[in-house]
């Protein structure tokens, strides 16, 4: 068992760097791509068997050091009663987002049951992996921007104003999301996941203030919730540099970084966790000098054997050769 | 005539804070969209008695403190020969990018004579206006961006493996654009343009490091170029709270700052010189009440009557009420 990437998880000192990407699992892997041309993502999400395969692809191919479940953070809005059609080239669309008050109540209560796939997923995967398995979900902020939106934005207008006009039933959202989020990621972890990331992806568009006041209290309770059951929680945002210092008063273990704040000043930032992170995904689409060049900038300002774990900033853009990422892989483990 | 704006470029103490947006000749205002039913946004932009009446609507129905030149950022590559199309809900779109060394030698050298509208244009404001009139340009990292991807990008991969693997050649496009943006701005200044804003708008999407080595030496050497002429120079770009203490290197005299930095942070790092911003553009589509509370965040913590202009963090977005807009001007007055 290669358990690098939990001692680095917990900062304790490492033989080899762990590496692994979000997106890993998918997008530019022959296996994925072959089974995406007979089922949709979501069939492929909730098929046990199936979401097995995908997750395990780049273990085998790539040599990461950690496996991801394969899956979408719309699952869990759709094991809430939320009608959430994936559409390709745009992303997660809801006909009928959130508007107000009345809608939150449309919301059903997670229940395990709902989730019965990622369940057995999970089990196939833990007898079949000789690296450590991570849950995952939304965060509430980035699952609320896709339930008022409808559809991906980049602006967040309806999601910010509901916040600022409607404090209340933006509390009560997000308490909402944060009751299911909790009690669905501890459905991963007594199922098998030995950690969680936590996807806080569209965080970054608020304003550190607005961060502070609407979001920050819900990410300390949820990670409050999982304590107890002892796996390392990793928090992850994009365009976080300006949050990082209230990221690092959330109870958890590891904080994933963009590639938007230099690592050491992250590093200075964030002392008493591990950092994941944070090499620009567009490096990859360049060539391999570059690549082992943006890989030594980061490497070299740290201890990257003690308290990090190698990623990118996001994840795997399209375009990107798997072949380059393996390669990245065996470069990391020759630190 | 009302300088405030120009005394807090030059961190003087004013009475009144002085307050201006991007984009606030247009979209939101009356007598610009009637305008748009019979022009295209170049034909506005090019014709001087449209440009400048366009440039006045929001002085005259907003109070505001200062007036920009109605134009576009591609008005610079089109003088150099480029051949842009501007396309609704798409943005600037290039036939034919920038893909090799080869491509950067079609780029003509800027002549003042390929903006003449643009000299009659400033001519008319400065007789008709009781407010500064603010030049601008994109800054090299924006326009090469639009260059080498060729229409508006939310990853900018070919940008960024333009200037990974071709650095010399990236080293002679900002170079070319450099020289160009320096002749323009003179231009602009010597026809009458008594402030000039770089606008960096997309330069948030790298890593401060790659910020370091590709484009600070670039903004440095436009800086210094335009000193001579002794106007207030404005660096604005959004998402550069990592780049922040780069910018406050940079030889001028106005650094503009998005929202997703507490100004107080922004002020802490950035001493020496004024500072322009940050509301977030979402909050003009909140209520009265939210408007009001939002600007106070971020006057109770500055001294807003030296060094201070009030700006969003970057433009007003589509669907902004101008009476809204009317509003946060006289509130901000009453401060």
């Amino acid at each position: 068992m290669n358990d690098n990437f939990l001692k680095a998880c917990r900062s304790e000192r490492v033989e080899r760097i762990p590496v692994w990407f979000m997106r890993q699992a998918g997008r530019s892997l022959p296996g994925y791509r072959k089974l995406r041309e007979k089922y949709d993502m979501l069939t492929l999400a909730q098929t046990p068997e199936l979401a097995a395969r995908v997750s395990i692809e780049p273990i085998e191919l790539l040599g990461v050091d950690a496996a991801i479940i394969f899956a979408d953070i719309m699952l869990l809005p759709i094991a809430m009663g939320v009608d959430v059609k994936i559409v390709d080239s745009i992303g997660p669309v809801i006909d009928d987002p959130i508007k107000a008050v009345a809608d939150i109540a449309r919301l059903k209560p997670f229940e395990a049951g709902d989730v019965d796939y990622l369940q057995q997923t999970i089990k196939i995967l833990r007898t079949e992996l000789k690296v450590p398995l991570i849950g995952f979900s939304g965060a509430p902020f980035t699952l609320a921007s896709y339930l008022i939106e409808g559809k991906p934005s980049r602006t967040w207008t309806k999601t910010k104003c509901f916040m600022f006009e409607e404090p209340q039933a933006w509390n009560r959202l997000m308490e909402t999301l944060s009751d299911a989020i909790v009690r669905y990621l501890i459905v991963q972890i007594d199922a098998g996941a030995e950690a969680v990331q936590l996807f806080d992806s569209w965080v970054g568009c608020l304003a550190p203030g607005d961060y502070r006041q609407y979001v920050l209290p819900h990410m300390q309770r949820i990670f409050k919730a999982l304590a107890s059951k002892k796996v390392p929680r990793i928090h992850f945002g994009t365009d976080t540099g300006a949050m990082l210092s209230d990221f690092s008063n959330v109870d958890c273990e590891v904080i994933g970084v963009d590639w938007r704040i230099d690592i050491s000043e992250a590093r200075r930032i964030v002392q008493s966790k591990a950092l994941q992170g944070n090499l620009d995904p567009a490096v990859l689409l360049a060539n391999h000098r570059i690549i082992e060049r943006k890989v030594d900038e980061i490497l070299g300002v740290l201890d990257p054997h003690v308290g990090y774990i190698f990623n990118l900033g996001h994840g795997i853009l399209p375009g990107t050769d798997a072949r380059k990422v393996k390669m990245l892989v065996e470069y990391i483990h020759s630190k």
